[in-house]
């Protein structure tokens, strides 16, 4: 166990951005609203998985909508909110809230909710990562059921989606309630117990985000190179580095889609990069040539300060430099990849696992 | 009290395509469904308002969507779902139900549900005729909560619209849902006291259409005039008459939506009539000039048969009589032209109750 304290938002912020391959929402932001609910509620017990008491109820909680939307209609309390709803729905009170995603502000989303209603929070979430679809988590890949779940907005709306036929389906119902709600909500899902949480969670991913970012904050303070130190702590490796040429950024249908060209510098001279995304970077090609698919992850980072560079954010000029790092094993079986490979996003590609040399 | 038998559902059927000024859905459709239903689970029995018992719990159900929609996908025995899953939410059992609207298929869509569940219906509704949008019921107006309500498909899928700030919010919500549920869904709201119903339905309005159709049918069976047989049972006047020389009408947003124009014939010739309408004929114009306006009921019949002419059969080439029914008084106060007059649907234009000549 261990205290999420406002100290460890900062590197929590960096590699929940990493982590979150572009989506998640805006990590500062998150940031910003985890402190003042950790000066206003006190820091959070983190449990891991293991510690997690056999009788726990477990809430996962997390934002939904467009990242582009959500750094211009800053969140509130509405996880709470949304938490409280699907409480007084089920009938039972949760002991424990887990994170939706440990992307972007999504990682601090949970803190800011356990927070609120002074509960602990299990060092795990549904993806490993960020996804832009509700019902792309681990928990129901591997048979939590998706449904019910609340929805609730800053103005005191709230919606519950009490029964669907797919778990797609949930994430269609959810993500026009969220339009309606502007494009920018907290969703609770009902409650999961603690052999759901260790069977079907990826664990440990609240610590990788705080010692990610704990890395790259000592390399710039000990003038070290970030990207080394992210790649130190979390295996993966360089995919391109280069400059943002074009960026086709749309918020449609809830999401930020587009296609993001980054001309390639130095060891990369000559070559283009192109990245397909979907709120998260979901395909990235060389000249046309697949180099990484979704369910691995896709991160673009400052090529100077390792800081993680999120769809919102992105923009002409910036030098970036694009990780690759394997996904979670709970996305690579049949059943995982059916839910998350590039099939699911239309694209004609196989998943081929990126390799990654033995650290 | 009386039983809502196979025969009545026929002259209902008619005196709902009156009463639903346009909208409402089908009411040939709805009389089929029906008469399915009564076949299958037997007759309902309906209440005259005094009669209800004073610990009743009065769920109002009905369908949402765009008419135009609901001629091709037609509902099934999602009413009966979403009382379900409103009576699940709130842990009330319905002792008995109430229609949402007299018009067209929802005047029996009350019925299917009745049926089923084994419940009586009240003979009274939330509006006294049709209107497009859920808030528009004199319920709400006059102080019943609209939330929470559930929402169901003919698939599986259900939402329960749990707390809005507003009731426009609510309408907002449930549109997007229905608007993904395929443009066609059934509702139910949480159950209102023998108290609330008294006080803020249209009372007696299930037998009214009853009788408008009877008085149709007998008219037609004996060569008399059809559209004096609906003016002698209902107060209203002739607004015009003419053929159909226009039709603009879109499905969008979860409605139909658009105008028609009407040439007219005999002691009209040489004059043009525009409808605006929004499922639901909202404004009725003679060469420009405001004659009816919601909440009075504007209502297109056939000019030979006296048969109703609803928003999604409208078409060219068509003889229809338009009459003008003043609105129920629930809707003329102050509150209730908020809720259903000229502006609430955007247009500049003071409400002038329609004049009819006492009978």
């Amino acid at each position: 166990m261990w205290q999420a304290t406002e100290e460890v938002l900062a590197p929590i912020a960096i590699g929940a951005g990493i982590l979150g391959t572009g989506g998640g929402g805006n990590p500062y932001i998150g940031q910003l609203r985890a402190r003042e609910a950790i000066r206003r509620w006190g820091p959070v017990t983190v449990m891991a998985p293991e510690e997690v008491p056999e009788d726990a109820r477990v809430v996962c909680v997390g934002g939904i909508g467009a990242p582009t939307v959500g750094i211009e209609k800053v969140r509130d309390l509405q996880s709470y909110h949304a938490l409280r709803a699907i409480e007084d729905y089920t009938g039972e009170r949760a002991t424990a809230l887990i994170s939706n995603e440990i992307g972007g502000s999504n990682s601090v989303e949970v803190l800011i909710a356990a927070a609120q209603a002074g509960l602990p929070v299990v060092d795990a979430d549904g993806m490993g990562r960020a996804f832009p679809e509700f019902q792309m988590k681990t928990f129901f890949v591997y048979g939590v059921p998706c449904c019910p779940m609340a929805i609730a907005d800053e103005k005191g709306n709230s919606v519950i989606i009490r029964e669907t036929i797919t778990p797609h389906w949930a994430e269609r119902l959810a993500r026009a309630t969220t339009i309606q709600m502007g494009c920018v909500a907290c969703y609770a899902v009902a409650p999961m117990s603690a052999e759901q949480v260790r069977r079907t969670a990826v664990p440990n991913t609240l610590s990788l985000a705080r010692d990610l970012g704990t890395a790259v904050q000592r390399a710039r303070d000990e003038g070290e190179d970030t990207l080394s130190a992210i790649l130190h702590t979390c295996p993966g490796r360089v995919l391109f580095s280069g400059k943002v040429v074009d960026l086709d950024r749309r918020t449609t249908a809830g999401f930020a889609r587009g296609a993001l060209s980054i001309e390639g510098l130095d060891a990369y001279s000559g070559q283009q990069m192109v990245i397909d995304f979907q709120n998260e970077n979901l395909i990235a090609r060389i000249d046309g040539e697949v180099v990484c698919t979704v369910p691995d992850l896709i991160c673009a980072v400052a090529s100077d300060l390792g800081e993680p560079v999120t769809t919102e954010l992105m923009r002409y000029g910036l030098r970036v430099t694009i990780l690759g790092f394997p996904a979670p094993e709970l996305w690579t079986t049949p059943e995982g990849l059916e839910a998350s490979g590039p099939a699911h996003f239309g694209y004609d590609t196989e998943y081929s696992p990126l390799k990654v040399q033995a650290g």
